[in-house]
């Protein structure tokens, strides 16, 4: 597990039909255990491709995992040929068949099962298999035999291809296996950091890597919401003195819980509070709604939000007087407040959020610059509006401002005012 | 030109920190020649890594375009590992130099231009410069030298990582350059279908493929919003016929323009038409409205929107009564069409669409699954109610009901009632 390459199977991959979440949602899982890939790769299901990658991951790597080509249809190929180029027959094995049997049996209630899904429960001869609670195709794990002079004994890891059907694999099944591999015991730990840079969460763990010098390693991923940071050690007692320091040098900068994004954070937290949430969009155009109904569930805490993209619809909508649009301008720490304040009679809640700003590229003026950003934020009677100067894309500044927005309300939530 | 690979370098992509959006938007823009890379590689940015990665994806492709390394911090060496490696010195280029003045001095005005960002004009010799009107250091096109005996003739081109500065080179300066080396003459033509699956816009391409017999190739590409359909002949009158056998084919599924978005085709034909739009979503939760507001300009139709994500919403916001929510559920024909009639009230508009529906994976009831949706939708005075059954994800089920209810409302444009 010292080394590992991951291999992308799935020509869609290469034609820019899809994104590549996969390979980010193993980068992610891997990361937790401190395990960044040496490499990873997208390939067509063809078989000179799919033994050319093999050959070159298993020459760089112990462990290689790959993604794609389990199901049942015609370019569903990897173990076939990933079992061929190592010399294993594939056998039909009773605990896949009882995945690939169950899995038809809950979408195609009272069915008979057809013959063409059989082809899933072959797996190679040796391999491991590893429960599939979303799909029909079950994970594998390999050994490469000792036939293989080059490459006895490293592992291949087949997973599926699916979002739906990886990432609950990589939380389930695979982390069990994960945590039993790493051979020498290794703690490993999580934090996601809201409102600082990378930079500045790496400056400020300087003394506490210090502190443990040597026995702690730090490494740090930067996303548009939080900034991540893992730890490791194979000191136990290093681990719990860090987990101190760390959390007294971050404090509420830290999210409670290092599995989920922010919105959802910022859902739980309501929902432990019995609190609703309602939302004013305009340069974020839709987008905290969407964040907040990404996840199942969401409708037990919010209601729903306005996106008053024009002057018109804040003015009906949300009541905002002409006189502040006039005065101030849309782009106004005076309008992001009445937008908040007409929210609370629009769609009453005890937490709301009422974003303006300006997206770009264009709608800049004297004094108002692309990035220029008012959130105005309220949980309960508490109410805060803040000026946000946010840089690069149109899409950044949207996701920036969406997420210093919901930051901001995490936070008074865990500080209500008296 | 003929075989292909892509390498992007960046940690980040391994970390899971980023999904490779460089790859997919390479890989789209590739596809439109009708090319589709052997393979591609993401990996670290030290010199053994990209050492590597570059003799691999010289040994199966004529062309190895790379992304990410090229701006002027340290671990940004792409140029530098991929020159040394071929024996090829860097030099200071004019062209290159007034690239990165350039853009400095229009981001920051008035400001000496630092010596730090100077490595950015060094170029190998021998490279050819692409002008990058999005950043500081510019593409390279290198062909690597008669000294390398096995890679010789072969051509590497370096493109940034950043998508605001991939994006704008591929289409400009990139499309440029592959126009110029596909060495015979072809003709490449991109169709964007609605509303049809992958196989079916197979199956209806069969007679158009059989009728010009061996001088016209078809790719397919099946995305979220529509079927990419690849056409390309050496054949100038094979292109022309069979242009107007696609466009007789499939009519009005095909979208006007083959380099937007859906999103943007209804922005593009509302705005020839002097139109104006308004969004009342529930499952969607703001999907719809983020898709429209992504482009920049995009308040020019989009007025806003009521995300009613209860049923307290639906009623205040979007006077859906009572009745009809207890009578029908809020999941119903006549929920989605009481919710279009309320949102013209709230939001006066030219064109409106109302969704509601079933995301899942939990809500669902006896006769109303998961994947049920109801979509509304008005143009100026007609009004249609589509009752939509959708598979797969959560995210699959908002993203294919916003598509869908975005594709009803363009054919209402395209064909209004008199």
């Amino acid at each position: 597990m010292e080394k590992l390459a991951v291999i992308c199977i799935g020509d869609e991959l290469l034609k820019g039909a899809v994104v590549n979440t996969g390979l980010a949602a193993i980068g992610h899982f891997l990361l937790e255990y401190g395990i960044i890939p040496e490499f990873a790769c997208e390939i067509p299901d063809t078989r000179e491709a799919i033994e050319e990658a093999l050959e070159f991951a298993l020459k760089k790597a112990d462990t290689v995992i790959t993604s794609g080509g389990l199901g049942s249809t015609a370019d569903d190929v990897t173990k076939e040929f990933i079992a061929a180029s190592l010399g294993i027959r594939l056998e039909e094995n009773g605990e896949a068949m009882r995945n690939v049997q169950a899995f038809w049996r809950m979408k195609h209630p009272g069915e008979e099962v057809p013959h063409r899904v059989f082809n899933q429960a072959l797996v190679p001869v040796g391999a491991k298999v590893l429960q599939n609670d979303c799909g029909s195709a079950p994970g594998l794990i390999l050994t490469v035999p000792e036939s293989s002079e080059e490459f006895a004994g490293k592992t291949i890891v087949m997973l599926p291809g699916s979002p739906s059907e990886l990432e609950p694999m990589l939380a389930g099944k695979l982390a069990a296996w994960v945590r039993r591999e790493l051979k020498t015991q290794v703690f490993t730990r999580e934090f996601r950091i809201c409102g600082r840079r990378e930079g500045d969460v790496e400056e400020r763990m300087l003394p506490v890597l210090s502190r443990h010098h040597g026995s702690l390693d730090a490494a740090y991923c930067a996303t548009a919401q939080f900034v991540r940071l893992f730890i490791r050690s194979r000191n136990p007692e290093v681990m719990d003195a860090s987990i101190s320091e760390i959390r007294a040098e971050f404090g509420d900068d830290l999210l409670r819980d290092e599995h989920v994004s922010l919105p959802e954070e910022v859902f739980e937290l309501l929902r432990d509070n019995g609190g609703t949430l309602a939302v004013a969009e305009s340069c974020t155009g839709g987008l905290v709604s969407k964040w907040m109904t990404d996840m199942p569930g969401s409708s037990e805490v919010f209601c729903g939000s306005v996106v008053s993209y024009s002057n018109e619809v804040k003015s009906s909508l949300l009541q905002v007087p002409g006189e502040i649009l006039k005065k101030y301008g849309a782009v106004s720490r005076e309008t992001a407040r009445a937008m908040l304040d007409g929210l609370r009679t629009a769609i009453p809640s005890d937490a709301a959020i009422a974003l303006t700003g300006i997206a770009g590229p264009g709608g800049a003026s004297v004094g108002k610059p692309v990035g220029l950003v008012y959130a105005a934020v309220r949980y309960r009677d508490t109410v805060d509006v803040c000026e946000l100067r946010l840089r690069r894309s149109r899409e950044q500044i949207r996701a920036g401002a969406a997420a210093e927005a919901l930051d901001h309300l995490r936070r008074m939530i865990l500080h209500p005012a008296e």
